[in-house]
């Protein structure tokens, strides 16, 4: 006897609208404490990095100085918020210096509850604010944290829903009525919920006294109450000191029983009624006035903890059971939710809550209440509506299966799972153990942007350096990595992370042009290569006697990869130097014959007036230790997840393919051979970064000699942003006029080989991007006041 | 009997530098007075369009201020040289307003002597100097205008030749010596010049007194003293008031002589030494130094009248013959030019300019001379010279027939066939002619850069107007349209005309880009055809209700020749929409579906914050007149000279070939109808200017609301040059928010199709560049100070 509501799902088959209702819009919001290496609660200030907390819209604080708030942006796939989440969880984690993010709900070691820092959020408003809440509530529980799941149903489900429904309601109250149906229902069930999510079992003993007091220790420093599921849940959780009843039946009463209790002084605000469900209007102006003229915009689901078994505190797999739940919720038949049935509520969600073993237990109204039996019974109504209305959903009908098994076998309840690692360990030493763990994979992967590996490597630094400090960002186009970046008045286009408006049109063209960029750095008395362009062929054999016997490049004017270039660096004949010239015109109708400078090639980022990093690239290569063979070198260096294939990784595995084999040979060796300890072995004739090579950081070596003369070919072409090629022949010797030469200027230089290249630091190219833009902006309003 | 140093010959063809002595660097300056319709000397002051004279490197004023004097960079071929020049003057004379550039070397009709106005150089030693050649010369003389031809061996030949000498002389010695023989020379057979090239036979009743008195009047107001070749080199010419020897056997002496005539007072300086050739150091810096220090770098030939027959004063054939005397006065022996020579050179020169039809006269020192004899001799001479040294030089063949033909039939000379031709009219009538007749040629042909027609329409017509306003150019990728522009301290690069500094690189990424400049113009608040994009079918396919019933179109995103575009502007199927949706997606991995927004299709051209020009293209099309057939009238209407083929003229010719046939053929019509008068018949649908199509102007038509909108979009993308694209419903009605629509930003528009339109005026787009990059770079040096 399942609770489905049929007549609906005929509706939503007949209108071919079943497949819209399993598609939503979804965002997340959770907090995590900080903490240092032992697990004391941080007391340090919010770092600067994320800039002014009231600005940044991903990375704020909740109510403690310590307590980190991330809030991804809208998505309409789950898999989209959480890769949003997780990046957002490695930017914060990445940006600590000595401290972690506590990964559980249940606050860490605590100092005296006078020493807890209130967040100073340098708006009166909101600090005032906390204090009353510290006055009303104290400081310690604030300390809880855990996750708000934002949802709504597709606008597009709505509006085909209401018209096949032809009802004589306004749109608007239609949504309403959806969205409170389904806040109703999730009332009344949310002791499902919790049952399955909850993961704050134990506590430490710096935590509330009141706690302590009925709990149990167990292992060193962990505290237990019975079976809990979710110290944040329960009676001992973040709760309005009184329990109103709020009516959830239409939103004319609920505003009505919120404002009455704001009026009554009960409430300071309607944020201040802590509801496991909130209503949420479409825009944060005043909460009465939105939601009344706008209705309901999307649902805000409060009642999930920190899940410390997850590196971001939830699956995707709990995303997805959520969001089922709630489509069911509104699938189902509709149930009354009156104080009554809240106060039963209320009683069945906190009584399984703290003890979640229980096989039964007696409501207040006398009736015996078998929990998992019931839980059973909504998963198998889920499932059948699942079956009926989406019936190829399989990761739905996975996450039904594990949610199953974790009743039957209550020991894998999330709760159950978390109170056994605990035992094992203590609390302090089980969630360090994991924040350090996550710190390591957000390390691993720090240059990538989860759910946009599409990007380029650079485009993906940029974002995360620009969600970093608050900057909102929207894609404009994906394939071209076209973005724009807004931080309050000011808007910034970028393509390909150094397309800016910094740049001028002609700088980036006199760059894509050989001749045009040594006219320009030659008007400026910076060294380039001596030559000249011929546009036939005859013109440029004429004039061999000018070459004969000197190093030169024979290149086509514009082709860019080393296609139909000769380099000549010893004597050459008449007929080498022919076939050469022949060549190039193959490949343009213009050639260059120029001299070929000697040294070694590096590559100076400049931003600005500054040469933000330099590298110097070398062929794919193992260096020997007397006993593994070059194979298992290569392999060892491979593992490096820096490492990777296909241009998403900045730097690429080292192959072992034709090309390596016949370049060892030639040397007379082969894969199978030991290298004696600290000998180089090159598998690779090139140095390009996509053949395997290294890229190795020499920002702080080279002289400043030389960057002056980098930023001085930057200024010559007018450029913000560019990577400069120089041929420097020593760089123990300061430059002088004839030991460098310039061979190009590249407009759009890669940015990520920078900050993560094989060997040296991270030069935060990227943040230097922002830095000029918006700095550049900022000054322009600051002109035009 | 020859000349040939014969040794010399046999050198160069040993060190194989024959074909390089027939290279050379050439430059042009000429002078032209203006006139007003009736012939009479202009009194207006020098066009303010040439900026100030003292700037502007190719339009100055000479001695007085209507004496226009324009002058050419240095090529290194003679066509060059002389296709700027045809430029330069096609430049100055569609400046004008009502006045004729007077093409000949004796002035038109003169005021008294006071009222010709001297040049205002807005300089004091300038103006000064003038004032003093006012006294010492009188202003009447000053008038005679003439060509200047310089000259210098190329240094690549100068080089080789020396280094087969092998001399103890040092390379500027070597070099000295080199010209200082061939100004020797070219003094002592200047007549032969003279007598080739004098172009100045008759004069007007107005001009010297002390001539008329000498003079015959031959019809209505012309003058003629015998058998006058020039008037200009004739003892009436423009000479030293002293007969001065100034020695050309070393750079010494001559400098030594040269500075005594200063000393002793008869010089105000160098340049009043009015010799036939001058020699020239590199720079314009102190005369004296300059040449001591850096040796003579080019020759000043000064004997050259302007040659009323040819458009520009000069023909190339002339040049070729100009540059093969001098060659031959190098290869020639040395003959010595001491006092004694230079006064019977001077007599010789003289006698036979007077009178030019002599057959023999009496040398002072008492030899008979026969003038043509020994033209034939010389001229034999340099045949045999070219045989030996160049033989495959056609042009030089010819031009040395030529004028052997015009020295054995004296008919033929040019001042012979233009005393004919005043004889025939009058003096006036004869140079207003064809002052006239070179107008409507230069009209002609206003869109063009001689020289330089494989450059884009729009990089011409800038370079012309930067030259008209003397800014300096040079092209640094012809391929590309590439160049820079300097004026003073202001350098621009530009690509493509519309390619500048004044636009962010983003700019015109933006542009590029359909998504971004839909979302950036939105969020101005600009119309633009509503729409999605997509990057799969099924979600595409998966909207059709969203589409069904309107007016769409269904394209790539970033094709922009029509590819892949479907317009349903009625109602369509879901298999045609399928089936459009397929094929956009074969072009591009994203395609957009947007509403199609109906009207006439609008380009406006925003420069800055202005719209400097409008158009409207319609298709190929003819105008009956009830007479001519269709292809009588489409053959008519290709006969203007704006119609072209291969885009290098403003519009395209209309062709008669197949899709103009079948589209005839689908309205019932053919190549051989007559349509009646009034009617027109198109013969395209497409209204590509590249097929025929017509441009026409619109710009005073459209409303200023449109014009608003356009602005706004320019600057809603950040751009200083764009060409937006816009659907106007109806243009009689003012703008409103759904009666346009924007369909495209385009960058680098073409301007020349703003400047020479089928209908309407020229939007002079080119002079808007330069103000805008002119003015950007002046306002940035005020900044700076």
């Amino acid at each position: 006897m399942g609770l489905l509501n049929r007549d609906f799902i005929q509706l939503l088959l007949k209108y071919q609208i079943n497949n819209d209702l399993f598609l939503g819009e979804f965002a997340i919001e959770k907090e995590n404490v900080r903490v240092d290496s032992s697990g004391n609660l941080a007391r340090t200030p919010h770092p600067k990095a994320f800039g002014k907390k009231m600005e940044n819209p991903y990375i704020k604080t909740d109510f403690a100085e310590s307590q980190i708030e991330m809030i991804t942006p809208v998505f309409d796939t789950i898999n989209k918020t959480y890769n949003f989440l997780n990046t957002l969880h490695d930017i914060v984690a990445l940006e600590l210096k000595e401290e972690y993010l506590w990964p559980g709900s249940n606050p860490p070691l605590l100092p005296d509850e006078d020493e807890i820092p209130v967040a100073d959020m340098g708006d009166p408003i909101e600090n005032k604010y906390r204090w009353e809440l510290v006055n009303k509530y104290g400081r310690v529980k604030q300390l809880y944290s855990g996750i708000h799941y934002n949802f709504s149903f597709p606008q597009k489900f709505l509006r085909k829903w209401y018209e096949a429904e032809s009802t004589e309601q306004s749109f608007k109250e239609f949504k309403d009525a959806t969205y409170l149906k389904v806040v109703r229902n999730t009332l009344k069930y949310r002791w499902l919920l919790i049952y399955l999510t909850g993961a704050s079992p134990a506590f430490h003993q710096t935590f509330l006294e009141e706690c302590v007091q009925q709990a149990e220790e167990t292992a060193q420093d962990s505290f237990l109450i019975d079976d809990m599921i979710s110290l944040r849940n329960s009676e001992f959780g973040y709760r309005n000191i009184n329990p109103f009843f709020i009516s959830f039946d239409s939103l004319e009463e609920y505003l009505r029983d919120i404002k009455a209790l704001i009026e009554a002084g009960e409430l300071l605000n309607a944020k201040e009624y802590y509801s496991a469900v909130r209503l949420k209007p479409a825009d944060s102006g005043d909460y009465f006035a939105s939601l009344r003229e706008n209705g309901i915009a999307y649902l805000e689901l409060r009642l999930l903890d920190l899940n410390p078994l997850e590196p971001v505190g939830i699956s995707q797999e709990t995303m997805r059971f959520i969001h089922l739940f709630l489509i069911y919720m509104l699938v189902k038949k509709d149930e009354p939710y009156d104080q009554e049935e809240h106060i039963l509520a209320s009683y069945q969600s906190d009584i399984l809550n703290r003890n979640g073993h229980l096989d039964s237990f007696i409501a207040p109204d006398g009736t015996k209440i078998r929990p998992q039996e019931k839980a059973l019974e909504l998963l198998k109504d889920m499932e059948e509506m699942l079956l009926l209305l989406n019936p190829g959903a399989e990761e739905y009908l996975q996450v039904l299966e594990i949610n199953r098994e974790r009743i039957r076998n209550k020991n894998l309840l999330i709760a159950s799972q978390i109170k056994k690692k605990i035992n094992d360990s203590s609390f302090i030493q089980f969630h360090l153990g994991k924040a350090r763990e996550y710190l390591l994979k957000s390390m691993e992967h720090g240059y990538q942007f989860k759910g946009y590996e599409d990007l380029e490597l650079s485009t993906q630094l940029l974002l995360k350096a620009a969600i970093k400090r608050g900057i909102e960002f929207n894609i404009l186009d994906r394939d071209e990595n076209f973005i724009v970046l807004k931080k309050g008045m000011n808007t910034e286009y970028v393509k390909q992370a150094t397309k800016t408006s910094l740049d001028s049109y002609i700088t980036a063209l006199i760059m894509e042009n050989k001749l045009v960029t040594k006219h320009v750095l030659e008007q400026q008395g910076i060294r380039v290569p001596n030559g000249r362009s011929y546009r036939n062929i005859s013109e440029a054999i004429a004039d061999y006697e000018l070459y004969q016997n000197k190093p030169i490049v024979i290149k086509p004017k514009s082709t860019n990869f080393g296609i139909g270039i000769t380099i000549f660096t010893d004597t050459f004949t008449k007929g080498d130097f022919q076939l050469a010239v022949q060549m190039a015109f193959e490949h343009d109708k213009t050639i260059l014959l120029e001299e070929f400078i000697s040294g070694k090639e590096y590559r100076f980022l400049v931003m600005g007036d500054e040469v933000v990093g330099i590298l110097h690239r070398v062929p794919a290569n193992v260096i020997g230790d007397g006993q593994h063979t070059i194979a298992q070198l290569a392999e060892d260096k491979n593992k490096d997840p820096l490492r990777g294939k296909g241009y998403r990784t900045p730097l690429e595995k080292i192959q072992l393919g034709e090309a390596e084999k016949l370049f060892l040979k030639n040397q007379g060796k082969g894969f199978m051979d030991v290298p004696e300890k600290g000998e180089v072995v090159y598998l690779r004739e090139n140095s390009n970064i996509s053949t395997g090579g290294d890229s190795l950081d020499y920002t702080d070596e080279i002289p400043d000699s030389y960057k002056k003369i980098a930023v001085s070919a930057a200024k010559a072409a007018g450029a913000v942003f560019c990577g400069v090629d120089m041929m420097i022949e020593d760089m123990k010797n300061e430059a002088s006029e004839i030991n460098y030469g310039i061979i190009e200027i590249n407009f759009n230089p890669a940015i990520h080989i920078h900050c993560y290249p094989y060997k040296g630091k991270n030069r935060h190219a990227d943040e230097k991007i922002l830095d000029l833009l918006f700095q550049k902006s900022k000054q322009h309003v600051n002109s035009e006041n």
